[in-house]
């Protein structure tokens, strides 16, 4: 069959809308008509071609929500008219890291993954609640999960603790959404962009710094913040970099508490990108660690954050400043760059 | 009072014996009349002026063991005639970081440890079993506790887990014992010298790898080792730096496990030395951290570990190598050069 798609023709330049083949679904395989998709900071990363995985042509696009139309032999998880979110970490369930349970990155088709190729089998795509909006959804495939979960999975927040977060877009704004469910008692965020602080404070930020206004270091100033007990030590309990700067992801370790601090490294880095420190911060307590999808376990987690957008119990509404015409997909990149959209979705 | 210590006078010069004076307990302190050190590899560090918290003239030994012979005013916890154990982290049980349940870097003398200085008061001193000799219990005061302990504070290592341990000194071979207590599957020791291979077998060690004799690089060479489940992903659930090389920090966490790998520092490394890593290490799933005295609690697991050792349950007269008297402390630092002892412990 023929069908539409924006197609990445080579790195740095425009997506271009052209006619596509597509095969039917393959043994395993599912055809799924994608409604919605977000546009994620990664799409941009992979489009600019610092992406080591990154091969071009290709149709970017890994925040979606859609209904399955058809399905190939032996496909039993989903039939027909099922609403679905296809997930970039799939969920065998059978491999040694999904029965080791500890960690959601499934190695049942690592051999494509490396390859910049969306996973093709039925293990890669999450049912949801059919009453649910694709335009708002989608989201919930990449940045919602992953800031949310990163907090639960991966740092395992606390009630009370303190948290900063480094860059407040996409995913910066859903980490504070999980640290208020997670019930922290103070939320630090920290942008360059004065313009970021309403948007943090909407879901649940508490305080608000703009390295660029402060004098000196921003960590000495966040350690300062947030010093608390008899002894007056400060750091977070735990940081979040959401920026993919290297730099970045360095301070929000040394801003974090001596003794039990967790920095969480959520953005992604350019390729050959390193991140250094003297080892005396983790020998003196601090953890550094890093997550993939929030930790979260696409076919398991997925469908309940869509339940909790369904309940109430988060938000994603307001994250989604822009809903355009997939002919308009490039002004999605336009104003990412600008800085002047959380959230773009393209609706088909 | 007089009495006779080994006295670095400078970085990099042997130990003076000297007479030094002595003053009484004050208030909260405790006198102790030291029986037995042992020598770590922190000291030649300190000696060597390496150490930015060195400083000199200094009586180094941290790793001591002795008898209370005098009491300060308001002293409660110990009184004359205990045995004890000297503690380089004290463990105050007041402090935030001691009410914290998350560290065992008490903070209440912070002030004068951050200056190459022992702290004075009695929350400093554990408590222990008078029967347990001092020429090896000494050893409990650094070396056995850090490496027991950082096998099960700090990484908490489960059944069946494997392991890599690079750097076979008084330090890995604990953290070994601790695994084998543990019961990890394969513990896996790295070491330059092949003399250490039977030292890592008596202790539990399953593979020896000698990264000198070994085609390329030592992490694909333990990732190979390492490979088991149904994807053959390798590395090591479990690494432990025991080295203070912080080349070696870093093959250590590449040689952990995809997904749920967890590092530790033990090692100490040189002043403005750092470790550095892609950040892609730790987005796909790999933890680094450290360890201080293996995240023990002086006072409430020191005393614990020297149970184990009176009732068989881990071992330290085999690495008791050398026993020296005061006069002969340099040769004890000779030995360590050469490779030739695990532990020297010292006798007065």
């Amino acid at each position: 069959m023929k069908t539409r798609a924006a197609v990445a023709v080579a790195a740095g330049k425009p997506l271009e809308i052209l006619e596509v083949d597509l095969d039917g679904p393959r043994e395993g395989e599912v055809l799924v008509e994608i409604k919605a998709t977000g546009i994620c900071h990664t799409d941009e990363f992979t489009l600019s071609g610092a992406d080591p995985e990154g091969l071009f042509p290709a149709i970017l696009g890994h925040e979606g929500a859609g209904v399955v139309v058809d399905v190939g032999k032996g496909v039993t998880s989903v039939k027909k008219g099922d609403h679905v979110i296809p997930l970039y970490t799939p969920e065998c369930r059978q491999c040694p890291s999904c029965l080791s349970r500890k960690t959601n990155l499934c190695t049942a088709i690592r051999a494509t993954q490396g390859q910049g190729l969306m996973p093709d089998p039925e293990i890669a795509l999450a049912k949801v609640n059919p009453d649910a909006p694709f335009d708002k959804i989608c989201y919930i495939g990449c940045g919602v999960t992953t800031g949310i979960r990163a907090v639960i999975n991966t740092a395992k927040v606390e009630q009370g603790a303190n948290a900063v977060v480094f860059g407040l877009g996409g995913i910066g704004l859903n980490v504070i959404q999980g640290l208020k469910l997670a019930g922290a008692d103070m939320i630090i965020g920290v942008d360059q962009n004065n313009d970021k602080k309403p948007w943090g404070e909407k879901f649940g930020m508490t305080h608000f710094v703009n390295p660029k206004e402060i004098d000196g270091d921003v960590v000495p100033h966040l350690v300062n913040m947030t010093k608390r007990g008899a002894d007056q030590i400060g750091g977070a309990d735990y940081t979040f970099d959401c920026t993919g700067s290297t730099k970045v992801m360095c301070q929000a370790l040394e801003a974090s508490h001596r003794g039990w601090g967790k920095s969480v490294v959520i953005g992604v880095a350019g390729a050959g990108q390193e991140i250094s420190t003297r080892p005396f911060q983790l020998v003196t307590g601090r953890t550094w660690m890093g997550t993939a999808f929030g930790g979260a376990r696409g076919r398991t987690d997925v469908p309940k954050i869509v339940d909790w957008y369904m309940d109430g119990k988060i938000q994603i509404d307001p994250m989604i400043t822009h809903t355009l015409k997939l002919e308009d997909i490039n002004k999605g990149f336009d104003l990412m760059h600008e800085g002047k959209s959380i959230r773009s979705v393209v609706v088909y």
